[in-house]
Order: C-alpha cells, then sequence, then structure tokens
C-alpha cells in the first residue's frame, strides 16, 4: 500500500491516505490483531463484491470483531470512495482492527477502514514463465479467516529471494496448503484439478475457478495434497485476486512442465477472463 | 494500554500518548509485522533494563527490523520519558514496527513508539490463590522473539473464561512450551526446578528465577516437558515481569498441590524479590 492522495474511510469520516492512522493503543499495533479483505475494483465496479463481503464478515465473526456496521452501510462507504477516486483500475482493502484495549486483550470498540489505492490491471494473458515455489512448513493461525497475520509470509522473503523463486508454498505435517496470498491446485496426470480443501483460505478466486472446471467437464476434486502429489502432477499453478491465475513450473527441486496454450491453466485462465467480463456487465448489485 | 496523559516517544518526536499514531499503511497493520520488548520502572529505576535491551535488539534483529537507534540513544529516549512522566510505578513498551511499504512486503524504514503507563506493582506476597490454567496446542511463531503475534492469545480468551480458567498454557507435537505472556515451570518430586529448554520466549524473570534457584542450591534443568511431567510434578508455577511468580494449582483436569509458605515456589519469589531490590540499588547504568 503506497501513501498517495486517493481518500479512504476510517471510522466515520473521510480523510486523504495519508492523513490515516490509528492509535499507537490499538490491538492491531500492539497484539498484530485484526482482519481484512481486498478486491479489485474495475472503473466503478467492485469484482466479486459479495463474495468478499461474505468472507469479510466471516473473518470479523470468527475473531469476534463487531465494529456495528452492516453490509449495507459498507457498501455504501464503497459507493462514496468509488465515486470520490475515480480510478480506471484499483484495489479496495476494508480492515477491521481489533481497537484500543483497556488491559490489551480486552475487545472494545474496534476500528474500520478502507482504503482504495491503483493497481495494475492483472494481464490478459496468462504469464508465459511460470512461478517458481519454494516450500517451507507453516499452516496460518484461523487459517479460514483473512487476518493481517503474515509475518511468516514477510520474514520469509529473503529465503525466497535466496532460494531465486517467486513465492513460498505452505505444507504441515504431510499436506500442501496454500501460499501467502493465493491458492494452489494441480491438474493430475488423469486430468482432474485438486486443490486443498481444507486449513486453506477459500479464496474468491478459487471459488469462480472451480466454477469455471466444471463449466468446462473436469472432474474436480477439494482434497488433501502431498508433495509427491505434485512431482506426480501434469500441471500445477495459483490462483489470486489480482494476478487471476500464474502457472507454477518448478516446486522446490520438482521441475513441472511448461505452460503451453493447451494446458489447462491456459483454458481456465481464458474462461476466468470470460467470467470476470460478464459479472462486471451483470453486477448492478450497488452501482 | 490505556490512553492517557503520560508523554510516549514515536520516530523523533515527544508527543501525548493519545495523539500517537501509526499510519494506516504500516506494515504492523497491514501485516501484523512488529516487535516490542516490556520492563517495569521503578520510581526512576527500569528494571532489568540491559536484559531487555538485549531482548530488544535480538529480536529487531531476527524480524530485519532496523530503526537505525543503538542501545544508547534508546537509553536516552528512555531517560527522557522517564523524567517527563514522573511515575511512581510504571510500565515502558518499546515498540519497532514494520514501517510503511511501498509493496505490503518490503520493509523499508520501521517506527519506533516508546510508551510509558502507569501499573501497580506486583504483589510483595505471592497470591495466594493459584492460577488455573486450560492448555491448547499452539507454538507462537519465530517463539524466541518477542513478536506482537498475539493472535492466539486474544482469540483464546472466551475459552479461557468458559473453562473458569486465568490464562492458556501452549504445547505442541506433545511438549509443553509457555503462556502467552509468561513462562511456566514444575518442581518434581526430587525437588528439580525444571522449565522448556527450547522454542519458548527466554523471558527476563526466568533467566533471574533459574539464577536464584542455583544460588539457593536447587538442580535446575531447561529441558522438555510433557503434560505427564506436569501432573507428576509437586508444584507448578509461572513467570512474568508484572507478576514475578504465581502458583499453579490446576492445569486442565490435573489438580497440583496448594502452595505454602514452605513450598519452594515461595521461597523462590522471596528470593526474586530480594535481587530485584539488589537490582534497583546497584543498577546505576544509565539514571
Amino acid at each position: 500500500l503506497q501513501p498517495s492522495n486517493q481518500i479512504c474511510f476510517l471510522n466515520g469520516q473521510y480523510l486523504p491516505i495519508t492523513r490515516a492512522a490509528v492509535p499507537v493503543t490499538d490491538l492491531t499495533v500492539q497484539r498484530g490483531y485484526g482482519i481484512f479483505d481486498f478486491f479489485r475494483v474495475v472503473g466503478q465496479r467492485p469484482l466479486y463484491l459479495n463474495d468478499h463481503l461474505d468472507r469479510f464478515f466471516r473473518s470479523a465473526r470468527e475473531m469476534r470483531l463487531d465494529q456495528g456496521l452492516d453490509r449495507e452501510a459498507i457498501k455504501e462507504i464503497l459507493f462514496h470512495l468509488i465515486h470520490e477516486n475515480q480510478l480506471p483500475h484499483s484495489g479496495v482493502r476494508i480492515l477491521l482492527t481489533g481497537g484500543s484495549s483497556p488491559d490489551g486483550f480486552q475487545i472494545v470498540q474496534p476500528s474500520l477502514a478502507v482504503v482504495q489505492i491503483p493497481i495494475a490491471a492483472p494481464p490478459d494473458n496468462m504469464l508465459a514463465r511460470g512461478y517458481r515455489l519454494v516450500t517451507y512448513s507453516h499452516q496460518r493461525q484461523l487459517p479460514h479467516s483473512k487476518t493481517i497475520d503474515y509475518l511468516m509470509s514477510i520474514w520469509l522473503q529473503p529465503l525466497i529471494r535466496e532460494q531465486g523463486a517467486d513465492d513460498v508454498l505452505y505444507h504441515q505435517d504431510g499436506r500442501v496448503l496454500e501460499l501467502p496470498r493465493s491458492n494452489f491446485f494441480i491438474i493430475t496426470q488423469e486430468g482432474v484439478l485438486q486443490t486443498p480443501a481444507d486449513q486453506v483460505l477459500h479464496g474468491v478466486t478459487r471459488k469462480q475457478i472451480l466454477a469455471v472446471a466444471i463449466d468446462m467437464g473436469l472432474r474436480v476434486e477439494e482434497t488433501t495434497l502431498t508433495l509427491t502429489d505434485i512431482s506426480n502432477a501434469r500441471e500445477a499453478f495459483i490462483s489470486s485476486s489480482t494476478k487471476r491465475i500464474i502457472p507454477v513450473v518448478k516446486v522446490d527441486d520438482m521441475v513441472l512442465g511448461p505452460c503451453t496454450k493447451d494446458s489447462i491453466a491456459a483454458k481456465l485462465f481464458t474462461g476466468l477472463q470470460e467470467r470476470e467480463e460478464r459479472e462486471l456487465k451483470e453486477d448492478t448489485s450497488i452501482f
């Protein structure tokens, strides 16, 4: 997030991002306690907004953060920001912090911040050069919630660079999980799409990819994946809201086949893109 | 941490705590990335300051947070704050946040905040009523560093209350570890003082207790502890900077003997208190 001239929302006020600040006494600063969600906005249209708001409220509930605003109130804030900032392509982050606490543990009144920043549109073609991943044994705390706990992923950045990798794939007790900000998928030799079922964040793009795959007639399995499953796979790829799909060509020392125009990942990318365009045309839920 | 009239330090400025705020773009707000240390100040004297500063710089190094101030510069800030605030009994928190980041991952310029708040002096006698603990399978990320990651301990508060417990004892893969803000000890039937050696924060009070025990002629073992070791123990207790020693009378369903005046925990408490008084008299390192 880069400080910029955009207007953001913080606890009832609209103000420039550069002036938005959280008290040092907030539980997010003192104790790393908070949740967020993040989605792309194309022109005036947030992409898959309802899915993101569903997850935002789920994360807030699991972390017992009730800031007192319902879905409609948050949509109004989004409406206002998007109109004010007039960005052609942007990302919106809705952040709920623990708020100031009398004893440093008790949650009293969470703080809500909504920040919109310009981001590049994802490329229209799937990246020719796939990602190289390094694996690391770690499972996110409360993995179904989108908490602000990214300690491990920031801490691992030098390891990722030293290994010449693009990102890290978490696994624990033999089970492959997720990347810090992306879900992970393989295509088996039999052409089945597999992705970890549990103990991962259920990404909005992950959900759309599973739907696209089913539309395409692919067999889909939310299941348990091992590192051996990856080495036996025909293809592997990752998904995220800002990147759509990126093929994976290497996981540690395991080399995966190059991604071609005929690969299933490439077809899913096209299907995902079409679905996105349809969604942006059809979704008139708030704007 | 309660907002109050005390003066704090934030990135080169002295200002009232109620006005000290961290940009929403800071990695501590966005990603839960930061470290801190906390120590008691009795009048004008910080207790075991050098131990706390040693650990502060160790945590900062492990988390790659270099704010550009050395030990002497931080001591000068402490000197200034303690003189300004004139509190009879207080706690000081030195906090190092990730700072604002261009991409939400890269550490550029950490922020330093030093906050002093009034706290109650710990009781002069060991609490008559011991703590009841509930256990939970969890290990802190980077357990040797004092990071701001307290997500799990805040999240567990309702469980602790529901179980009628005072705090939670973490264990993982059969090994007993620590409490969110305290170290854990047992006295075996043979009178040996045992505490987990590894994958825990090495508390400053823990270090003092081990030294007091050795002075008393107790056998001391930093080792691996299991839940079975607890059920077989003669005594158990916890330690922290603000509480010194609190006996443990129950861990889940395991009942531990009541703490008496003759218990080893009570003797360690007295030894610790004497050591503290000596330290406060002798330590003229900065004031």
